[in-house]
């Protein structure tokens, strides 16, 4: 997706992008990365940024905040899309990493604590059965190819299925097994798409937080298994940034 | 959400936001706006903008364009969201409207080619089944309060449901009954999500393609009425910015 002269030269600006806190939080501890209050955003928005540096890189890790009407985390495509797309538009990051949690498959081998790689994303609950609007409702998009990340660093790759529902209607699970998937989320095909659409080369670390096809309940799973998901979410990451370091695009 | 100084001072710069060609052309030709190919937006994005002058007004119209992977119109709420914030952040409208076609219960007394004006908009697509984040899934808001418009054009008002499917589960189905919407778009509640993020006020005017719980199928209804309801689409938005005209916020 990057021009050719741009995979050969060392990647320099990292976007680290999460939906949530308790994602973000750790990585940037990790890095020991500073907040930042500038006006790089407009006045208002909620969407927080952190800045710093390691080793040859200039990394950034941004995360939407919380809706300002209804004090929750800023979860799900709209603000994933708005915040990956005004933080490009500012910064021109060489990279971009959408860092996060998701729900498994126990019938497509995940297990929790499982750490993915995705290579391919989709949408699930935009369907749009008219020949033509269909295929752009899924929105498949490709991630950036690393084979000597995943060789390197042995990582597990899948799948990943985007939705903004906790709940899953039959239509729903028909429409994530037909994408494929091993894990889903509520921003990754978004991130995606905005990605494509700014021409930004863009992974996706995703860590299982919980099961979607098991039998204790999905939200119960999630709050129960989350600190310890975000721990090996930032180990993976710290991992990926650290063999990143110094090299170029073409060289993942 | 304006501030107060900005309701009193007549509306200059209207920004009229369509999800598709279909449904922007019919008002780009009536106020006989021309294309802008200017820089406004990073180069690539497929984006469409139009501008001239009517009276008093500086008016735009935006929409998606075509997806560049797909060669489908970027309908939905992703693409619709991005268009809206980028334009926002550009041009700084005083007043946004969202036109555009929509879908109808005949349970709840709407007609084909009825033109509606909103009030309320929430998701149902976006169902989050814990307390707390149920609301900020739903996200319900409200659109800039029109009373004078309502009356003097006599257009009925009702609630918009908004989600990205053009098919519908029962558990979408409960949840569009829940939020008493009237009818249904791909996009409304994400535009009032963005213009209420950048506190810009929005009006939303929806004219009825097709039933959602007719007999016959929504997408051969929707096509075979597109042409005429972008029609009284047009007309209604041409009165309601004929009654803006000269107008501050605080006088509509």
């Amino acid at each position: 997706m990057a021009a050719t002269g741009d995979e050969q030269r060392p990647i320099s600006t990292l976007l680290i992008f999460a939906a949530m806190d308790s994602e973000a939080l750790p990585i940037v501890e990790h890095f020991k990365l500073s907040p930042d209050d500038g006006s790089l955003f407009l006045l208002g928005v909620p969407w927080i940024r952190y800045h710093g540096y390691y080793k040859d890189l200039n990394i950034y890790v941004i995360y939407p905040g919380k809706d300002r009407d209804f004090g929750i985390n800023s979860v799900g495509t709209v603000p994933a899309s708005l915040v990956t797309y005004a933080t490009i538009q500012a910064l021109k990051p060489d990279l971009l990493i959408n860092a996060g949690t998701a729900g498994g498959f126990k019938v497509k081998g995940a297990s929790i604590f499982d750490v993915f790689l995705v290579s391919d994303l989709a949408f699930h609950d935009r369907r749009i059965p008219i020949p033509g609007p269909d295929k752009y409702g899924l929105g498949r998009r490709q991630s950036y190819p690393t084979p000597n990340l995943v060789k390197e660093l042995n990582i597990k790759v899948c799948k990943l299925s985007t939705g903004d529902l906790l709940d899953m209607s039959p239509q729903d699970e028909t429409c994530i097994l037909a994408n494929d998937a091993t894990i889903v989320d509520m921003e990754g095909a978004a991130v995606a798409y905005v990605s494509n659409l700014m021409r930004v080369p863009a992974i996706f670390i995703k860590a299982v937080s919980n099961f979607v096809d098991g039998e204790t309940s999905i939200h119960e799973e999630f709050e129960q298994n989350l600190q310890a998901t975000v721990v090996v979410l930032q180990k993976v990451v710290a991992q990926v940034v650290e063999f990143i370091n110094g090299k170029c695009l073409s060289e993942l």
